[in-house]
């Protein structure tokens, strides 16, 4: 992708189609942002009615360019872009960005339009960024490209950024700058009807200058690849994106902006949770996570030390790092000691520690050079509101000189600063981000040490077990002959045992007297259900009666259950099915759903009224390695009920692990599911107990 | 309280003891900032050592001030203080500000100090603010009174604001100055020795420029007086407070820091919920919240239209809204209809309407013209991101012109609007609060919401039951007597049921035989238990035998839980007890527990996993009225367990919700409880089968 993507990303010369001189518009804009940046190469404006743009010539059409093109912005009438992009082929222009609008996005003229625009890159073998973005910015100091019509030339840093809105984008630029931070690359992708993010996302990748990848996303085009290669990156450079759509109305909203099909919210949480993308949920959060990742280490651990010279945002960080999940350990006795000689006996020897306000950067040095070692720490916050009787850039700069060096993480708080902000200036000059407030010191810290933990992850392994694959392809075969797309009870059963995963079996009665006969076969206690007619919630219908223990029990209930079934239609027969009761395990979920963009979902969790009310499931794009399978297990909230509460016995766990292998090793192998269900599977410390006790296969249309 | 705290937020007359004109130093700045917001009444600095203090004359003592005095605000060094306080109360000043801090909060020698002090003003009957505070301000332009040592002049505006923390009180002040939030009276209350924030919360309710009431609240004094006062004052003026020391360790860092009691974060939900305070997380959001308020009223209901010329703003704008708890109803067909005739085709007619980023303040005046009268909309969200191509002022003054007069509640985001805030500044100057981020927007709407509710619901009444006191009197009275602190089995029971709680009887039993006549007597089925010898975990030491249906089954039971039972030790008998077993309720779990700072709290929950691992309970502090005994029960997660869930008949919740005040009388009857269990309460559709199972009471010592 380096050597594609370069004359887009580092082109010698540019041709600015539709370059102008009247301000307000765009290609005005362009042109005065390409050279108001300095651009290392040349710049060719083209317009067929003025001979001079912004001073310099201006040419009719991209062919009476005198010098070879690398780079052409197209920002005409949509109906003059496909001949332009024509034109630039002809010129033998690598790389398109089309800022022009009114294709994909407008609906299906618009996309008609698009495609043919689509297929003039390809037949000149033309790279495209578009159509319908803003964009793009390569800060290198060796190309100083800014192809944008924003009001901003964003600063050089080593943050790269996609976004999939113009409008985003020029926001978050706005906020960037006023916040200091720079950007190595920016690119807009609009439509991407060529360049995708992944693209960019793997440009970005071999980019010397990126250190960090920010992203905003609206959909996933192709959420495989992207995990793909977001997975590779992640490991070496970390990827944050905002992704919106959270809600199924925003998803709709998404949809209607960008033409794209919406993904389901689980989808997007796993896929970034598998791929190690930091998620955000609002772009304050993108720039205070990449503001510390810019300047900063990742943290070793949860473990952090708060210094405050003012005790109630020395307690407002407490609860907010807290309730993030970190730790505070107290300061060490030693450490307490030596402090006790030097700082007022009216601080708090504790963490926080609460230096009280006559503190000013003596108290600061004393502090932080008595814990910047402290192998019991992995970040530091100091905390610090000026007050008037304290010099602030004393204090900047004796934290600065006292944590110089140190290899944990340092984030700053400074609170009400006010007007005097050199001092928050100096610290964000030697690599201190310092913020407003202590909140979003926590969060982020909580956000790197998530990171930290799925960088330490072991990457975990995809599981083959051998299966009777020919069996469960019968089950399906037979059912599609028959013209059935649900395959319930014994034959989901059957399905379930091909692939080795352990399933209670079933055996019919269609009266009393044979329910008895199938009960003494099993063994008591049973559970009855009725199977056909086929009833609507079976359970609140009295369909299903548990823990029949003997045979006048049995007896008694299915002359019960003929009754309830009530009048037969015609060609309805009554029966019943039985299982061996199984007593004492716990309920759980397991199960496939398809999602639009990301394919197969596996899904865990807790059954009946976890999973309905408390929607308390974990979900995973399918492939899933055992690692992953583990996870899902272990981050429901429920997880204590599974792993031994109250004294009871942990289940095992290793056999549900194996049946989600297994789930999605079936997947795999056949793609004609929309659904599966197996609702309950018991889990239990004993291992024969663990079983399948129901399951439900929805298939697809052929 | 208006009376009595006139002369310290309304003096005619102040003395400065301890004024200085050392640069940097507390005493100058003060007696600066009362000069610079230009007081409106006579200033007296007082300073042994100096004639002259900011170019005024100065008094060695308060004595030697000519006129008389209403206010003295003193600085001196702690021991000196009360000396200082004697000097005003024979000078005959009204009130006291003390600045001084070395009292209360630095432990027990300054706590002495500080009592000494509190016993000067009871002696002359001066009304106190501090020690150890940040000092007080009021803007009315009669009074113009600044007696605090900060950089800043505070704006005026008509917010109040209560601190307990200096150091916060300052931050916030200079942020708000940042955002140009005026305030009308601000009170930093330091230790509260004599004036608390009841006091001045009581004082603002009266004040006719305070329309907001901020806090920053660390503890609380006295929980039963603020929720009296609050409750009163939130039907008027809205109450926002940040109270910190919400997790354990912010609690103790709090408790560390004030010296005051840290109250459960439960306790403090609980107390703002009934006091209908609006509880914020973070200082950001209480200005978030406190700029809407400011200007724009609280919204009828829950639905929003957002107007944006920028899909993702939009999106994200969908997503927090609905997140949030809010709705977004379409547009109504004749809207779509009206804006179709002169909006570009490309914008997306639906809610968020996206007019794309062409649009300008012709089709911002376009759209919100036909929703503002629309009564399908609570609130109106205007979103515009600036292209460089629109001219911003005329959006601006467009979304103003539209909206202007309008009742709906109109919180506006300008994203990214860069160095050109002038577009901001003129809808803020016009009432409109403008936010960066969309995100802020919602959590505001979301809290406005939540406070109209608080506002809408029907006060409810405390009910008063006919009950036997005299009958659990009786009980406690006895477990007194023999030295008992624990009260369980049939004597909690007795209380249960002199306090008209349905209960399920008991039935003791020493052997299998004696077993079988109680379950006789009882009906079948019955749940069997052991009750002595005592057991920790019961039910998983298989202590517990639940749905026994026959005589011989309880028989092989009892044999059963003998063995079970082990070795007795000397003078340990073997007993059962026996219960009817109640079959398909729902198991819920009532309880009390006391509360250092707040008293007797009520819990209500699901019981089981529901309470040990999902945590799925709700707390009020008693009192609690039958409204409330309403919400205790709804407002937990799992509700839709009770209500009617897959098809099954809702509980019957009058019960519960009497269940719950007649625990809340018996608590107010007796004072002795340390803590009450009830669990399970079953919960069922069937009156007859919803009863208490098994009680505990915990006693205090006497």
């Amino acid at each position: 992708m380096r050597k594609e993507l370069a004359p887009i990303f580092r082109p010698r010369s540019i041709a600015v189609i539709g370059a102008s001189t009247t301000r307000g518009k765009i290609g005005r804009e362009m042109i005065h942002n390409i050279l108001l940046a300095e651009f290392q190469g040349k710049v060719f404006p083209v317009n067929p009615n003025s001979s001079v743009v912004h001073s310099i010539k201006a040419y009719s059409t991209v062919l009476d360019v005198p010098d070879s093109v690398d780079l052409a912005i197209i920002i005409v009438a949509k109906k003059h872009v496909r001949e332009m992009a024509r034109q630039c082929g002809e010129k033998g222009v690598k790389g398109l960005v089309v800022i022009s609008a009114g294709f994909s996005e407008v609906g299906k003229e618009g996309k008609k339009r698009e495609l043919e625009l689509l297929a003039v890159c390809h037949e000149y073998g033309m790279r495209m960024i578009g159509p319908n973005c803003f964009g793009i910015v390569n800060t290198s100091p060796d190309v100083r490209l800014n192809a944008t019509f924003g009001k901003i030339n964003p600063k050089i840093g080593r943050i790269g950024f996609i976004t999939q809105s113009g409008a985003m984008g020029e926001a978050i630029m706005n906020h960037a700058n006023e916040l200091g931070i720079g950007f190595s690359i920016i690119a807009s992708i609009g439509n991407k009807a060529d360049i995708s993010s992944n693209d960019i996302l793997d440009y970005m990748q071999d980019d010397p200058n990126t250190d960090i990848i920010l992203m905003y996303l609206e959909n996933f085009g192709n959420p495989q690849n992207f995990t793909r290669i977001a997975r590779k990156i992640s490991r070496t450079k970390p990827i944050i994106a905002v992704k919106s759509g959270r809600t199924k109305l925003g998803a709709m909203a998404a949809s209607s902006h960008t033409g794209a099909l919406a993904g389901l919210d689980v989808g997007v949480d796993a896929l970034f949770e598998q791929s190690g993308v930091m998620r955000v949920d609002t772009v304050e959060e993108l720039f205070d996570v990449a503001a510390a990742l810019s300047k900063q280490p990742i943290p070793k651990g949860n473990r952090v030390a708060v210094v405050t010279n003012a005790g109630g945002p020395g307690i407002l960080a407490t609860d907010a790092l807290i309730s993030n999940g970190m730790e505070m350990p107290p300061l060490s006795p030693g450490t307490v000691k030596k402090l006790k000689k030097s700082i007022s006996a009216e601080a708090s020897f504790s963490n926080p520690m609460d230096m009280v306000a006559g503190a000013g950067g003596r108290e600061f040095k004393l502090t932080l050079d008595a814990i910047k070692n402290d192998s019991r720490y992995d970040a530091i916050i100091p905390i610090f509101v000026p007050p008037v009787t304290i010099d602030q850039m004393d204090v900047a700069r004796n934290i600065q000189e006292s944590l110089e060096g140190t290899d944990k993480t340092i984030l700053a708080c400074f609170m009400g600063a006010g007007e005097k902000p050199e001092a928050i200036e100096f610290l964000k000059d030697h690599n201190i981000p310092v913020y407003i407030f202590p909140e979003a010191i926590a969060k982020t810290l909580a956000l790197l040490a998530e990171h930290r933990e799925w960088l330490n992850k072991p990457s975990g392994k995809y599981r083959n077990f051998k299966v009777d694959k020919a069996e469960a392809e019968a089950v399906i075969e037979s059912a599609y002959a028959k013209g059935e797309l649900s395959i319930v009870g014994e034959e989901a059963i059957k399905i379930l045992q091909a692939y080795g995963i352990p399933a209670v079996g079933y055996e019919y009665a269609s009266n009393a007297k044979e329910a008895v006969a199938a009960a003494d076969k099993i063994g008591y206690p049973v559970v009855m259900k009725i199977n056909s007619p086929p009833m609507l919630h079976k359970t609140e219908a009295g369909g299903v009666m548990v823990d029949l223990r003997t045979a006048a029990e049995v007896r008694a209930a299915g002359n019960e259950m003929e009754r309830r079934a009530g009048k037969l239609k015609e060609g309805e027969k009554f029966t019943v099915v039985l299982q061996k009761m199984v007593a004492g395990g716990i309920e759980t979920v397991m199960g496939v759903t398809i999602d639009p963009s990301f394919g197969p979902l596996i899904m865990f969790g807790l059954g009946g009224i976890y999973v309905e009310v408390m929607k308390d499931v974990s979900f995973r794009i399918n492939p899933i390695t055992d690692m992953e399978a583990r996870e899902m297990i272990r981050s429901i909230k429920s997880y204590p009920v599974l792993s031994g509460f109250r004294g009871s016995k942990p289940v095992n766990e290793k056999i549900l692990q194996d049946t989600l292998l297994k789930l999605s090793q079936l997947v795999r192998d056949f793609d004609c599911f929309s659904e599966i269900d197996i609702n309950p599977f018991i889990a239990s410390a004993d291992i024969s107990a663990c079983k399948a006790v129901d399951a439900r296969f929805i298939l697809l249309k052929r």
